[in-house]
């Protein structure tokens, strides 16, 4: 049938022509760099196919790599993935062959694992495939397969895309699924990053932090409800109220740990373990485990396991709450750094870089940007993570590149934003201590002390008419009746930072 | 200086004059309940007030309700908060007396705590006040002072709105602050809510599910991966897997409760704890505790209690995670139960009701769809959460009221929407025996069972014969030479469901 | 089969019964009310059920009610949804007479519809289903086609719930569906309060920022990026900006209305129309944009119209917008009104209320707060609606009570929000004009003036020295060899107003 | 003073170190590429600094590089932002050459963007910075201009970093600051992506799906509500629904666009246009609408224009829509292409790849797949730029870089995923007619037909009797009384498409 439909006819500007899409960027990169005569041919169920000869990638990833032309450089799938994977692999060829897999194909496979791990493969290129491929992460699986095994099959002097005598999924994927391998390999580099990266990161802005607590103890300032004027503080015990919110940040984060080591391997493709031996799911956990050095485990349900990525959704519920932290604790000192003579003056950032493009010698609050900026993008991640999360369906959730990436993107911006943070914000802050005194002790609420000797009500008066007459406390004070005496006595910032 | 700009002119529609604003419903109920006449004088720091003289509230109470006529009926402040309220408060007195408070009127406080506890004054009306208030709750708060106080002075024979002898600040408001009992007030409502609605509910719907899960563990069915037919598993089997999503939300429930039982009592206005005495918090917290038998203590950082809300963010998240795992499940059970005749036809769904005005006889799966939107909801109400807590400024986050109403309506909804669906949908599930084998048999992914044996590139070349012929398996494969007895032996579903 | 699993023992707190759950608060309160023998029967195509005796709701309303027992009554079903049904079902018996139903019965059903469209019947209890029912709205249709074909009997002198000679689904229904008359009530309801509630309340507030942007227009005063210290400008240019914002607000309001206007009704079960005769579509929303006076008229594709709800997405999207636009504003204002004495303290915000239950005198920006609560609230709404709106399948959406419930609370919310903050905010503001006008000068930022007389670099090595000294600008520009005349010349805020 | 707090000791494994955080790759990649002695000094107000010496960026950008390491390569400001700074520094110069600067200066500044314009600058590195920098984008502001003024220098001769004769504040950056140009910067890079990009896309994907709806005008099937079998209706009306969702896309996005065209060009540093001739912004805007063939113009009010980006939470707000439509037709695709045998298996869509790793021959919709993960990722996306919106402050957002980036991915990754799913996926959808035909014959909800002729009530109890006995509707109807000719008649699919 012949569809008479015309479309609408955009038409593009002229001079703008590189604006437009142009393709499979990486593709053809490698196209370029190699010739047309510098392919191999592979093949799979659906048949033969061309591939760069200077890759190990075979005829599934090829196929990915044409069906799944999405964005720039930045859509691929996060090297910690990949690395995972080289470490699930590895586990998993080690196990098979005390299972009786053929020990040199094992160990050659074992062996192949090791520059996945270590990403070299990752940052050569044999790895192209985006985030936006089969939402069970099957073609990333099937890339690692193809990868392991050319690379195996050339130590062991075969020919690429033989699959001889090391095939992808009869050796490399033996006894898993692309089901299990990558909700393990999401759980793996997930695990390792929240360990490895957000958890020291937040850790040394919170030891920034208490340092800094520590550092202004004396220091007494006005406090501030609603934004306005409220009674004093110390400098140190507004500090020690961000470090303790990232002292939970970290237990937050280490409460969802024990979620997180728990890995699918062993369910293969509904989560019944068919094609597994009995036995195969502990000990490639156990192995996982020896080479992470981070205690994994067998998941206690397949079926959740595979169906299911709410242990992600835990996880990025805890980001979203340190981003929620982050937020609140830069937004608070850009405030008080604002200035610096018409904002809140309390306190001296760091000067990095100039401010401005127009303004001759401004400097700001840069740092604090960027981290609020972070945890915006944390926020929006997150309900990212849980539209994935939530529309799974039946044995399997097909939104797992997107959650992965999602949560992974979020450990490494908190990570990064964090440590930047911490190193060149934080740590050079100073206080502004001659405002944060003069300010202080102008302040109409330090009138509060007075409440326990003349009742709320009285001091709520005198207070107000200060404030009316721009007087000061004390004056409106001893008009009320209140000694010069007693108000030096009662009225005392010093005497007003605790319980009595 | 005049101001000349004419504003748009927008002509409402004439039969619907009743769509538009009316004013404060609650206000002029009780204006034309009461008559002109039935107004007393009230009195604060700004001055006096009428209020209607059967309400038991002040005049800081009656000056929210006329400066923040916002909403519907909905949109007042939630029960359980006011109800958490009458519990501090009630403490708050006991511990006072200790302090050495005038016992007779420390008792009398005491006393009219009750029927806040009870929820007689929010049902009666004393409790007015909606959400979108001030961000502290501070009028929240004084609704309670008010109230209580004059509760209590009404038991002891004075007369309403006199402040004597008990005064809402100096005596039912004595040590604290809005800013330390607002906090604590959610913290004690969530805490009760969530064990005492929210864990039996889910409980509920946990036991349900695993009561299914064993009555369907003989019922051998087709997996599905990608919406696609996969290999074969039980029907038990899969219902294991949602009791196990249910049965984590409750350990992600459980492992937020340590936060939620950290009460921000005893830091008073910015969290040093001005004008408490020492020890104050820490009996408090133990008064409460001994109230609601659930292990209140005191928080560990009066500045962080105060000025972050993160631990609501933090249980948010839980519930958010809750409404991923609730959405996959009722996602799930009406797609099995679709049909009768053009689905998937799995599962028979309880049929409740008729389920359209026009096809005469259609049954729908409403309890799924009542529970996914309430998911949806919680997603939502989990944003809002997340924006309310990252914007707090200084000592004091000031979208308290928001963020308990958004907490406080997911937990209900969320248990509300289990009980339910674990009531009228779940418990009455039967399987659809018939039509699930005769599908199941049909299946061309029962090849898989075949790798082991042939290797994975025949199987597929079988699969796929079969799938382009229209034919069965066992057809195509005994062309490709598995003999009749290999097949029957190799390709059994009932030896599929699990490791060998 | 015998379930053995023990459930959890939740053990609940002993005095705080009232905290649980206590089942069907509408229900036993009618059945309170009315006692035991106060019921009528009435049937559906699922047999018999007892009615309360003074409703006219029948038995699917009744099912609904045991069946959903979901949430207070905060929960139920906003009542712009049920007028819109009363404004529908009253055009459909208009033009069903056209089409030849019996007169006396299309005029009983008419007249019938009346009360629903004037909120009587919601108010008095005839509609008490809540939104978490059946996804479709069906139960919601059925109730008031039960309550319209009832009032018509009572009318005519039948017996209620006789169905004669009224029938809720021959007669009331006729030619409608529940598919297309509830998202025909979606559309009604919010184009009314877009138009009756939510453009004049934003206009109202838009007029008060455009009149302060007048009164305000000499007022010179330092500008702020990165909250830092910048150049000069006025408070009017700041309020103007505030302003439109506004102005943009209501254009995006605006753009949104034509897609409103466009119903469902004529599309029947699946958008096929089936059942209903031709014309029957364009008559009706004929009637309807009569009856409203607003230009309904019949959607282009009634497929879509079921099947999706992507319009109240995209209204929703507008509403969200307006809540990032207030936000802004309520947040400036708040913090320019901060103080009064350790804030920015550029203006004096109408003081409403007292503060703080401790802190005697003290006074909080709360509109804004009220404000901003609403904000977070409306951008989670959004998520609600938009997860909603992406989970519809095949021939209709079934989150649609969830979504009209969230359009419909956004648009209260930023109305009543709106409203208020003019009238008790905006409307009130005044500058502080000693301390705008101080601090201005002090500002080092005006060196920005020097540029294009002196270069960048030199520029900022002014207000560098000044800023590392303490000095002012003048002081250390005649050092750097900038006449004292010169400066007096190009360092005049007055002239920093605009370009030249 | 010395903070003796020791840090938590995170114990990091040991064979991973490769997944630990290892610096700036982009900083450190150039510092390999060419040795320590390759390297020029640069300076800006704050000193001097390295860069590296084939880079055309001077000491500012060095100074962000080093002050932001964080993220990967996938965190780089995007392309089109970079692009768009070139247009709109390539119209200042051309119009300040007009206002009196230099010819030689203008025209050397003009000539040296086109290659900022090309893209090749921006592929060759010179633009390193990443979104997380300061949040005005004052930090790529000034890496355009200093890339371009060394562009210039050494066009003319001159030597790199001088800053003579081209001075990348005084010249290139004339009558400019960050905060106008970097608006104007995201509205131009947005307006060339929504005009180049996303209209062709969806319209490419609405076109296709028109085809469809054309070829399948006569296949009729079973329509489904609630996921269950309703009325039938046409294959072709179904695709007419998602056709017309797209077409609402288009018209979404075209109604953003006349604000996109509004650029804060002119407002320079707060938006009053200081050091700006007058004139200047609306020559700047008329000089890139030439350049781009768009139709830019200056924004109304500069205030609102650099201190809001409503604009752009607008934009999303559409991105948004569009998400929940293609969310929602690759949700019904895949569920229609259900099966093989075990689904709905009304579609057969295209076979693209191998769909799992251990299932051979199983064939996943995995298009749908990749591009309902992208539908996700925008909802999340939009929260970001929502927060990111809300939370700017006085005179200029400083969320800026995080709105574009999330605004432009949300476009590229719509635009690609909607050309290829409209390319491998709707083009080669086929019907699967004959089972299309089977359970649409076999369902229930035809009874509907008979609602006109006998009623609802009783045409309800034929249908439900033939649910139960497992009957057809005609034998359960003739049993009801209807003839069998009434039946033929009356009960006819063919006549149950449209209106009578």
């Amino acid at each position: 049938m012949l569809c008479t439909q015309q479309p609408l006819m955009f038409q593009p500007c002229q001079i703008l022509a590189s604006f437009r899409r142009v393709g499979t960027s990486l593709l053809l990169q490698c196209k370029k760099a190699n010739g047309d005569d510098k392919f191999r041919v592979e093949r799979d169920t659906f048949g033969e196919l061309q591939v760069p000869s200077d890759k190990l990638y075979g005829a599934q990833t090829m196929r990915s790599v044409l069906n799944f032309p999405i964005g720039s450089i930045g859509e691929r799938m996060p090297k910690p993935v990949i690395q995972a994977m080289g470490i699930l692999k590895k586990a998993c060829a080690d196990v098979n062959k005390d299972f009786g897999m053929d020990a040199t194909i094992a160990d050659a496979v074992s062996t192949a694992c090791d520059e996945v791990i270590s990403g070299k493969y990752y940052t050569e290129g044999h790895f192209p495939l985006v985030i936006w491929q089969t939402g069970s992460g099957t073609q990333t699986n099937m890339n690692a397969n193809e990868v392991i095994s050319n690379a195996a099959i050339k130590a062991m002097g075969g020919e690429l895309g033989s699959k001889k005598p090391v095939h992808p999924n009869d050796h490399v994927n033996k006894s898993q699924s692309s089901n299990d391998t990558f909700p393990a390999a999401i759980h793996i580099s997930v695990g390792l990053e929240l360990n490895n990266r957000l958890l020291p990161a937040i850790s040394q802005l919170r030891d920034a932090l208490v340092c800094k607590s520590l550092d202004f103890k004396d220091i007494i300032k006005i406090g501030r409800t609603h934004l306005m004027d409220a009674v004093p503080m110390t400098l140190g015990q507004e500090f020690s109220g961000y470090a303790q919110q990232l002292s939970n940040a970290i237990a937050r984060i280490q409460s969802c740990l024990p979620h997180v080591y728990e890995l699918a391997l062993g369910g293969t493709a509904v989560g019944t373990g068919l094609n597994a031996p009995k036995g195969f799911a502990e000990k490639v956990s156990a192995r996982i485990a020896e080479l992470t050095s981070l205690p994994f485990v067998t998941a206690p349900n397949f079926f959740e396991a595979l169906a299911a990525r709410d242990t992600m959704v835990e996880v990025h519920g805890a980001l979203n709450t340190i981003a929620v932290s982050l937020m609140k604790i830069a937004n608070d000192i850009r405030f008080l750094g604002s200035g610096p003579r018409c904002g809140l003056g309390e306190l001296k950032l760091p000067e990095n870089e100039p401010g401005s493009s127009i303004m001759p010698g401004k400097v700001n609050p840069t740092q604090c940007e960027s981290l609020t900026m972070i945890c915006a993008q944390v926020m929006g991640n997150h309900v990212a993570v849980t539209v994935g999360g939530a529309n799974g369906h039946f044995e399997l959730n097909v939104f797992k590149p997107l959650i992965v990436s999602n949560v992974l993107r979020s450990i490494r911006l908190l990570a990064d934003g964090s440590v930047n943070f911490s190193k060149n914000c934080v740590k050079g802050i100073e206080p502004n201590s001659e405002r944060i005194s003069k300010i202080m002790n102008e302040s109409l609420m330090l009138v509060t002390a007075l409440n326990p000797h003349i009742g709320y009500d009285k001091a709520a008066k005198i207070a107000k008419t200060a404030h009316e007459n721009g007087t000061t406390l004390k004056e409106e004070a001893i008009k009320a009746g209140v000694t010069e005496e007693q108000f030096k006595e009662w009225v005392d910032p010093k005497k007003m930072l605790g319980p009595k």
